[in-house]
């Protein structure tokens, strides 16, 4: 390890224990307060690395924290980009320590301990390895490159706002290759480069029958239950194939060749730990694909959450006046969420049962990324990720998505090197969200050797 | 109006107000004592009326208020039963008016005034009835046969304790006839008997996927999903004639002569009033049957609460661990209850897909009834309600369950007269539950005719 990193490691898990308390839960309006002290609390750290220009750029929503170290304006410019918002917490009675109260526990996984708290892995534990990776070049061998540090409070909630600030600073944010550590890879001692994200359309459905909740047994067997027909409707997005059933759903996807697929299957998976991992006694999903391209090279579609009725404790005979559902849909290259989006409120309007009302509304979404294993930073990854885990990583397509990826592609013509140092056992957007140590040190050595690497 | 009522008018209004203003509500723990109130209330009002051995029999859960006035062995017996329980409130924002705060409103059907409560109708506003009736009985003409009065505290939540306390006291519950009021009339001008009643089998399904909530990005599209997955089970259990699929189900429905059903042809129903009352496009039912036989002869399956996954603000993307449903079934003779429930379980369990859990709990249930209109009690309220409101009396099949009245007939061997007085726009179980201030007297004095018809 590093002598600087190695004498500092203990300050560096302090720090990011700070950050950690602080609960930047994007979604929950509510904690709009705390989101705004993770934003200061980053900026401070970018000016302790003697950055300039740190700002926090107000949005319309949660702010977006920028610095930028200009070395020489000869010298290639890398853009690492991070998010500070975490995800919500609930359900809140099955984590076994405080969300926002970071511990260290050793598991079978991390012997070493892993850092349990919600944002461990997701972004925060893996953003602030970008900072400390830089103060450690800063106090070492010097920064080699200009760096752009871009950090933003909306991730989780689909970065509109962040969207806007890129279409507007285009110039500000001029780079040559952008850096993000925001995905997973293998295993702890199996390294891997995100190349490919899903993306994401992510909607609301309301489905309205009587105009007040009626008595079951008055109205039962006479009326249509919004209940009972959402749930018709969610099954009959699927075929017995498990296939999306909206109609041209599938059109723009891009099927890969037997020769690629057959070189994904190189990438090791084992499916009856994958299924011990999470407890299920099957696999499920589209007919023709093995489970790594399922959640993968293939778009889904998944209800996140669906409620209405009496739903606390004991019985009510009702009939509910409203039946909601949030649905999500993760897309694969060449989809475009808008018209996925389309397609499916489309296709929910034309199945609503005769007689009732249904209300679409669109969360949030993304466009699908796919990138090469050819580029210079792709090579300068993957040699440092193989002095730090002592073997070549893996270019795996992952099931996520981080929207704003596709967006950087699209406004900034530049492409994203994506780091990725969690674990599929991270349990990240779950209770008992957590983050090795090591992955944490090692995260950061990697990114030490990336600077050097693509600087040469 | 009989004299002594109209004096005493605002009175007997003002003392139903207090009664209403205790939330009685049986079904949710925090409020046990404000039930007890209710019971303690009511065993004043018994004794007020002078009546022997007021008491309130503790059961398990919410106490039943007991009394009875034994004017001479050879008179015949009228055991009064009726509930002082309440359904929840929820969702407790589409109210107008504070649910445990009765105020008098006019409405389009009530033009001199409706009690806006939750239990303004059911049943505190039609259990009040009977014990104003016989105080008006008392200070007048003088109560003319033995009476009984039974109120439980358990309707809403099945009537377990209830139907404990019938079975284990049978010689003191001796009667000749029950009378309850917890049903409704055909409309405000047109009375009507109710002469059956469906029965009820109300479980709760529990499916589990994952052991935790997943990230739906990593994982969607190659596990089950357990919303989509109950979403698919409950959407199986109607088929395309909205007949439901549960093996054996209609193996012991009664079907009714094609004469019986003309029969009931007669009584008045416009479909266009019933589906603009409840602002419905379109009814929807078992093929075959109309409306009015729909939620009255026929047996109907309806889902009364669905949740899991993110249920709140804005949006998460996640795959939940569980999805939580709970089912009802309204049942005609000559369903067994439990049978039915076996049956539900049974082939729930059958269709949970290949490596999922499934857990199943039985909330409550109850028998469905039917009855004569050839009793000298049935003859008595007819002439009850025409003496009242100038023309006999529909008998009418209800949808609702009162679990309880085929276990008095199960264990008492009597009859039960349901002479109702609410309305289908009473809104009871829902939001703004009300009940018209002249339905609440001519309640009173066609149970002080039928006391006097039934006595002669």
């Amino acid at each position: 390890m590093n002598t600087y990193l190695e004498s500092n490691k203990e300050r560096f898990l302090n720090e990011l224990f700070e950050l950690i308390k602080i609960p930047s839960i994007s979604a929950v309006k509510e904690y709009d307060n705390e989101t705004r002290k993770a934003a200061i609390f980053l900026k401070d750290q970018f000016e302790s690395l003697g950055f300039n220009e740190c700002e926090i750029c107000e949005t319309k929503g949660h702010p977006i924290v920028y610095a930028e170290k200009i070395i020489d304006e000869k010298l290639p410019t890398v853009l690492v980009y991070g998010h500070y918002d975490v995800q919500p917490v609930d359900p809140i009675e099955l984590w076994d320590s405080d969300p926002f109260k970071p511990i260290v526990k050793k598991t079978e996984i991390h012997p070493e301990g892993a850092i349990f708290a919600r944002g461990a892995c997701d972004d925060k534990g893996q953003m602030f390895m970008h900072i400390k990776a830089i103060e450690v070049l800063k106090n070492t061998s010097g920064i080699p490159c200009n760096i752009k540090l871009m950090i933003e409070g909306e991730e989780e909630i689909g970065s509109d706002n962040l969207e806007t600030f890129v279409k507007e600073n285009k110039e500000k944010l001029k780079c040559d290759i952008i850096i993000v550590s925001d995905t997973g890879m293998i295993d702890k001692n199996t390294p891997s480069i995100t190349t490919g994200l899903r993306g994401l359309a992510y909607l609301e459905v309301e489905l309205t029958g009587p105009d007040r909740d009626l008595h079951s047994g008055h109205y039962g067997g006479s009326v249509s239950n919004p209940l009972n027909e959402l749930a018709k409707m969610i099954a009959s997005l699927h075929d017995e194939n498990n296939r999306v059933t909206i109609p041209n759903f599938y059109d723009n996807v891009i099927e890969f060749s037997d020769e690629e697929r057959e070189k994904d299957r190189l990438i090791p998976f084992d499916i009856e730990e994958f299924k011990n991992s999470i407890d299920i006694g099957d696999v499920k999903g589209e007919k023709g694909y093995n489970t790594l391209e399922r959640r993968s090279i293939r778009p889904c579609l998944d209800v996140n959450g669906m409620w209405g009725g009496y739903t606390e404790e004991g019985s009510k005979t009702v009939i509910p006046s409203k039946a909601f559902a949030k649905i999500s849909m993760r897309l694969v290259s060449d989809q475009n969420w808008k018209e996925i989006s389309d397609l499916f409120s489309k296709h929910m309007k034309k199945i609503t049962p005769s007689g009732m009302k249904i209300k679409i509304t669109e969360h949030h979404g993304g466009e699908p990324y796919l990138t090469s294993t050819k580029s210079k930073a792709y090579k300068a990854a993957s040699d440092a990720y193989k002095d730090v885990f002592g073997k070549e990583p893996f270019a795996l397509k992952d099931g996520g998505s981080i929207p704003i990826i596709a967006q950087f592609e699209k406004e900034l013509g530049v492409k994203t090197i994506l780091m990725g140092f969690g674990l599929d056992s991270d349990a990240i957007h779950s209770p008992n969200e957590h983050f090795g140590v090591s992955n944490f040190y090692n995260g950061i050595e990697t990114i030490i050797n990336f600077y050097k690497y693509y600087s040469k």
